[in-house]
């Protein structure tokens, strides 16, 4: 019987290995195995300028016409395998080049079609609504695939520092009876309802319930999964389905604790791009913010303090409305010189059922959003760990605590003060990023015309 | 202006840190203050033992009921800070113990209830379903965290693994126009609808399309995600949502290499255990299976070995029966040694219309399972990435190219040799602490009746 053992030795080699190798040995050049896609092809007459796409980068490939070279006819699209002498040359990308001796055709593009997009150019100039149409091609763009690769290095970042900080990942149901977030006014409306046979279920918009419940469990945690939001909304801002990085932390001592959490959060986070994405960085020439001070500015305070610079009148007394926090990031980076900022203490009205009330003035609440490029990217807040407490809220908010019986088992049999947060990782990376809609830093973005791909 | 920037030290303190403190002081006792849940308490008539919960294990306090300590009124589920003498005692859990000097109340319990199971005792003897609908507090239970302790390693494991080796994360909709596994016989009846702003959509049961598409972005990918499927099945090893741990791998030379990758991934995962979830492997007496070498042996060979030794007929030609995998577990245990086996080269008839036939008989397909302790936990193989192969076989297949018109843009603009796998990450930790039923290894599990809590 065969028995698998251990991982092959391939013969092809990666750019870092081939790097390495010249370095270790001290050579100029070294005779090497490649693979990739093509991904540009440049006829100089007498020889062509072939560059691969690989995971690790670009690799330029010079491959003569002429002489004894066995050289298949060549299209992008194509995956392959070069052999030939790789040397070190500082005007090709990456510092070396591989002057391509055999080429073998691993696959190939359907012969009678033409790519949907010219992929090998730096920026592409068509439409978002065509390059979303043509994701599965459009992100083999170096920029486009770049973005994902950051998006990747911010999950990592969150998931990293919380482990270090004894967090515990959980997984919760996106398949529920209830609707999570029913204490908001808007709760009942924006929620996907199916057929779960023959009950009603609905489609998790938060994993708000249980990470409270598991926050009695394990003390902290944290999730990063898909949440779904049934809203109407069309805007550069909102999509139907989208990923919510979630964290809950027990023993809080002051709301001001997650606040302290996420900045350092984000600190870590950056260290890891500065040191892990450099090349794509570099792509996308994306200038990190600086989130080593973030200032916190009280909701009411800052209305007023956007409503005096700029002259603009408040109009919604509970919540802020997009103009007023994309003022409210200008007025920071005008006074701070921060892209971040913390917007505190928001009214009990515009904030869920859960959310712990300021002993010291009760119409407001221990929360906050964090802002950046003037828009939410986090909402958080201290929670009610108090099972009495909870169920006077939900009875004085007209709501029906029997309803939420399976949540409130937690409390009643004893929970930590705690608190926690959700930041939407499409609007941080697109924030980070400085780009102008939301669906540009969601891979496959779902929003109310748009289903596929 | 408020400014945020970096996390206040706290008080108190975690057990690490207490038993470093005595070590690197060389003392035998020391001031600490440490908070935690009541777990259990055990009235000695003098004093109490209170053994505290915290996320990094358990800590033993000796409370004095006289003198001058102020006790409160100590009832379990409570939340606790206390202060006093830690001391390294032998006997208590962990090595130390806490002599209680004073204790504050953080948080209590509903008064009125009692706690509806006795978490504190090792173990729980309540039936499942029981046990289930009260998960809020019974994964309270020390045994109980433990198992989704070494679910998290599981996870972390796979993606270490997988990013060590160059392979990018990525975050596939679950929200989807077309089903994704619209080949397979059953695809059209296991699928969950739901109306999406007026037309219909799925919810994913596999990343498989999406994983193909961005295996021409990125090489190597992966993801761990929920995945939905709608079977009416109602067994020990079926749930409606679960985990799958997914990836994708490009520039296949064969698909043994899927094998081989994973074989690497489990030993990696099981060292990964052994150093950093010690305590929960100890805690469940788990002996973690040798992965060091894995058999494998071809679906054909597979059937009549077992049917041999066993003298089981052979019913499902084109199939392993439940039974039958669990003899193939029972005959590669007795004969090698092994918990776990390959099976290869699957029936292309029961395959779906990705999968690469094999190129010495059609009737079979690169393609293999994972058993472990005679369950399927991972199902994978090579796929087909040139376009016109794909869109003869789904013809061949009667079903309609157009209909994959997204999927099948990644094949037409050329796509590597590939291949990749689908972990069960509940049916892997399942198998993995010898549980018999899938459900207790899924925090929240969603059964044909089971939609809470």
């Amino acid at each position: 019987m065969k028995v698998v053992s251990g991982m092959r030795e391939k013969r092809d080699k990666d750019l870092a290995q081939i790097k390495k190798g010249l370095q270790e040995a001290n050579l100029t050049e070294a005779e090497v195995i490649v693979r990739g896609a093509v991904h540009s092809i440049r006829d100089m007459g007498e020889f062509l300028f072939l560059v691969l796409r690989r995971y690790d980068g670009i690799l330029q490939c010079v491959a003569e016409k002429t002489g004894e070279n066995t050289l298949p006819e060549l299209r992008e699209g194509m995956t392959v395998e070069v052999s030939g002498r790789v040397r070190q040359e500082e005007r090709a990308p990456g510092g070396i080049e591989l002057a391509a001796e055999g080429i073998r055709l691993l696959s190939q593009p359907e012969p009678d079609s033409a790519m949907p997009l010219p992929i090998g150019k730096r920026k592409l100039s068509a439409s978002l609504e065509k390059r979303l149409s043509l994701r599965p091609v459009e992100l083999r763009n170096l920029e486009e695939r770049a973005v994902f690769r950051i998006q990747e290095g911010l999950v990592r970042g969150f998931r990293e520092f919380l482990h270090q900080q004894h967090f515990t990942e959980i997984r919760t149901p996106k398949l529920v009876a209830g609707n999570a977030e029913g204490g908001n006014d808007s709760g009942g409306a924006n929620v996907f309802r199916l057929e779960y046979f023959g009950k009603r279920a609905f489609l998790a918009q938060s994993p708000q319930f249980y990470k409270q419940m598991l926050v009695g469990v394990y003390d902290r945690v944290f999730e990063v999964a898909p949440v779904f939001r049934a809203e109407k909304h069309n805007t550069i801002r909102h999509l139907n389905e989208y990923t919510s990085m979630d964290l809950e932390l027990g023993y809080l001592d002051c709301f001001e604790e997650l606040m302290e959490l996420e900045q350092a959060m984000l600190a870590f986070t950056m260290d890891l791009l500065r040191k892990e994405y450099a090349r794509e960085l570099s792509l996308l020439q994306v200038k990190l913010p600086d989130v080593s001070r973030i200032p916190a500015v009280r909701f009411e305070e800052a209305k007023r303090l956007v409503s005096e610079r700029y002259g603009r009148p408040m109009k919604a007394p509970y919540d802020l409305e997009p103009e007023e926090e994309h003022l409210i990031g200008r007025y920071i980076k005008e006074e701070y010189g921060s892209d971040l900022v913390f917007v505190t203490h928001y009214p009990s009205k515009k904030r869920p059922f859960y959310t712990m009330d300021d002993p010291e003035d009760s119409r407001l609440t221990l929360s906050f959003d964090l802002l950046f490029g003037g828009m939410e990217i986090t909402t958080g807040g201290q929670r009610i760990h108090d099972y009495r407490q909870q169920v006077e809220k939900l009875i004085a908010r007209g709501m029906n605590p029997e309803e939420f019986a399976d949540y409130l088992m937690a409390h009643q049999n004893g929970l930590p003060p705690h608190g926690g947060l959700g930041i939407g990782l499409e609007r941080l990376t697109m924030k980070l990023l400085r780009r102008e809609n939301v669906r540009e830093t969601t891979m496959f973005p779902r929003d109310v015309t748009r289903l596929r791909p």
